[in-house]
């Protein structure tokens, strides 16, 4: 990743405020350890009607893609956790509405990690779970307690 | 309105460039002079779902009102012409996407306080125009030609 002078973080940051996303997580995915997968993201949209690209944004920072969803929205992901890190690092400082998914998504990098046991990866699963709340996402349904069963009927949790 | 430091300058553009709007529009209005009111605005969006408020953008500008629609967004107006003036001068070296919507409002306000006939009056209203292809606002239908039948039918043109 680039690295960025105050003026363009405090822009990405009210960009990011405005119109982006901090989140991660939990799909289902029986090839993973513990049968779920964890995926962290930052996402930027704009209408492509609009006819401006995130591309610009994309370049100042110089990591993360593009995607054109079907319903004519824009994404810029950045998706790789080494990125991520150093992202949220850069532009924390400067945002105002966004503060406590930085530091969550932070947390949470950090923490999974560390998971060495199926106890553990329910005690990660419960920070990602306050994503919901601090993001006011109604569709998340794959929750801590989802995980739990999944756990139990592996025979990876004692009962 | 606030003097502002650059990176908050850049923070306000970043938001304003993924979230905002600036334009300028044409209302009937028979008490004025040419029967349409100019009206200008900066605008500010947000989700009121999101719990976030933009009464912290407000703060930090010391300008403007805030507005709940009735769908759920909450707005932050910026409406009269020397609050106008003044952010646009603070924040537009730090605009990626809307430089020329920064441009045009401000040779706008500038010919407004100069136009002394019909004529100069069309020619505003060919500038106000513009602001439709740059917006992409489908909805903008008083246009210069609208403006100048109705110019033509109270005799304030030569035909």
């Amino acid at each position: 990743m680039n690295k960025l002078s105050k003026v363009q973080s405090a822009y990405i940051a009210g960009f990011l405020d405005a119109d982006g996303s901090i989140y991660v997580k939990l799909t289902k995915n029986s090839t993973y350890k513990y049968h779920y997968q964890v995926s962290s993201y930052i996402v930027f949209y704009q209408s492509l009607s609009s006819n401006k690209s995130l591309s610009e944004i994309q370049q100042i920072l110089g990591i993360g893609y593009l995607r054109k969803r079907n319903d004519g929205i824009e994404e810029f992901i950045i998706g790789d956790t080494s990125s991520i890190k150093e992202f949220v690092k850069q532009i924390k400082p400067f945002l105002i509405y966004k503060q406590k998914q930085a530091d969550l998504i932070l947390k949470i990098l950090d923490q999974k990690e560390k998971t060495k046991s199926a106890e553990q990866f329910l005690a990660l699963c419960e920070l990602i779970d306050q994503f919901k709340e601090l993001n006011y996402s109604k569709k998340r349904t794959v929750l801590t307690e989802v995980v739990k069963v999944t756990l139990k009927n592996l025979g990876l949790l004692t009962p």
